[in-house]
């Protein structure tokens, strides 16, 4: 009997994540120069990382033959200013996948469930698969969580609830109203993670204060991200903010040096660079009319987004997106949410967008 | 009833593992500059990371807002040549205790036994007890693995065996031949995993070659890191090599992009500068003499160690262990592997070992 045969049933049954397409795969698949190419794959900041947290990455290189502080007690302290919450309120991550994670380790197990919605982020199954607990799907409304659904989904073996606010990779979002009525909803013994890794990118007519009410809902856990308005996505680091208890219980399941010391200090130094994030946020308003428009002008249907990206219906979207790649552009296919015939593309720079949609129109002509 | 009170009992039973004290810790702590102080506590390499490794982290800063290769494709290349495996073998970690952690996830879980030594790595319980399987704790032999006793205690129900070489916090070492014929023993659905965390630092006649031993045992996981010779800990790197069906099990449940794009295109530069491979180990040589002579003539017991630290017996290890906190030199106490009356000292600079020997003369005058 070999040893893999004997791992459980749950892990054997794990499909891997499946990224988006490096820039250097395809350089080394197609045999176009690595400059040439458009990366608009991964939600990432066309703006790169913002020059405190630069500075504070290279200064960080001194001495990182030292193990991370486990604790990371800057970042906390600055998070905790930042955000009026205790450091004991927070999880630090390895992204805010690892939170995403540590949430399902800490809670979940087998016997247990959690639930999600059709078409929510790809690893909220993942984390309830891997730790072998039984993942629920609640179909989606108009794309989006169906909150009222989703609260009737809740078994007694429910432990986690995921909601993506705004969601990837449909971009759908919820008021706050709405999520706190949720909130209302779910038994207190239930843990509701709530992932606003796109958070920094809403409008002001869209802002809601979930902090404000973990006070009320201590089964609530807030999970947001460097690795998007912020640009430190290569670096990877997240945090979680909850209850002390839960936040607790999180770190005890977490890896001692889960966030390396050049995350640590580029993310404590990015927090304070609020104009930066202002910066994105504008580039991004632009550059998503910029897209949208030649979206309505190639008469395409996409989904109202309140991220750094757009999904747009094609078609035959495996069809497009290999004449997207022959001519050097990197999108997100999504099919494995269910969605074959949509497309999701990241808001790039202007003329990165302007050679997506030159390159669309090409795949659709 | 609370959330945290549902989490799963194993859970809430978890001590999270207790990190060497930050040298910015006891700054904050006894009011003392930072530059004062002389840590030797987490087996850091006292040279730093190499120039090849440097330049390569330096270099990856830009283009940091990009997510890292989730396939780790250079990095893999660079190993897969190196040790004449093939890239399906390898699994990256962020860190090798995330590379511990991932086998303790894919091939353990409730109802489910992993053995390891009193007096090895505290990640080894942890990783078992986080995923809800129980602990075997075997009593060491002479303060190493017994690995007779260890193959003995192997019952239907255990998954993953841990052997540490050397060990860590206590140095001892096992020779080739022990570990093939303890490989041997080990029944085939059992996972071996192998840590040689320290493996750079053993002496021409340690040496041994695990890697040729996968052929023969596809049981056999072999766990290494870029924290301790090549002077990466704070960018968090390691690595595990083992049969492809092994491998691909743990990349199931690993987090897509677990290892930062720093940590991969430093490690990648620093597995191709054996030159600052070679020179820390040389100093840690000269160390190991400098420290232990120092011992013998302060006629302390020291446990012979093969790894770039040593572990000494003072008696009240808490009180010395004080003195020399307030003298700003940090070693590592290890009351909680059940050696309350030893400390582990990491091998320093030359001026670094000296600046701990008058301390530890003074702390016990």
């Amino acid at each position: 009997m070999s040893v893999a045969s004997q791992a459980p049933e749950y892990i054997r049954a794990i499909s891997p994540y499946q990224p988006g397409k490096p820039i250097s795969e395809l350089a080394r698949e197609m045999g176009i120069p690595e400059a040439g190419i458009v990366k608009l794959a991964s939600n990432e900041n066309p703006l790169g990382m913002g020059p405190l947290a630069r500075e504070a990455a290279l200064r960080s290189l001194s001495g990182i033959e030292r193990y991370p502080d486990g604790n990371g007690f800057a970042l906390k302290s600055a998070l905790s200013r930042r955000y009026g919450v205790k450091p004991a309120q927070l999880v630090l991550g390895n992204g805010s996948n690892d939170v995403l994670e540590l949430a399902a380790r800490a809670f979940l197990a087998p016997g247990l469930s959690g639930v999600f919605s059709e078409y929510a982020f790809a690893v909220y199954p993942l984390a309830i698969n891997a730790v072998g607990a039984h993942g629920i799907q609640v179909p989606a409304k108009d794309y989006g969580h169906d909150l009222d659904t989703m609260a009737a989904a809740i078994r007694p073996d429910t432990r986690v609830v995921f909601v993506a606010n705004p969601n990837n990779p449909t971009g759908t979002f919820v008021h706050g109203p709405e999520l706190e009525a949720f909130l209302a909803r779910v038994p207190a013994d239930v843990l509701v993670v709530l992932d606003e890794a796109y958070t920094e990118y809403l409008n002001a007519d869209q802002h809601y204060d979930s902090l404000a009410w973990l006070e009320r809902f201590p089964n609530l856990l807030v999970s947001r991200t460097f690795s998007k308005a912020y640009g430190l996505a290569g670096l990877r680091v997240g945090y979680g903010i909850a209850h002390p208890d839960v936040a607790d219980l999180m770190n005890r399941v977490r890896q001692p040096f889960n966030v390396s010391s050049v995350a640590l200090a580029a993310a404590e130094a990015a927090l304070a660079d609020e104009e930066f994030l202002a910066q994105s946020a504008r580039l991004n308003a632009r550059g998503m009319g910029q897209i949208t428009e030649a979206l309505a002008e190639l008469e395409l249907e996409w989904i109202p987004s309140a991220g750094n990206f757009v999904t747009f219906k094609v078609g035959d979207a495996a069809a497009v997106n290999a004449s997207l790649l022959r001519q050097g552009v990197i999108v997100r296919p999504i099919a494995g949410y269910g969605m074959p015939e949509w497309l999701r593309v990241s808001i790039g720079l202007p003329e990165e967008n302007a050679r997506f949609i030159a390159a669309l129109k090409q795949a659709l002509a």
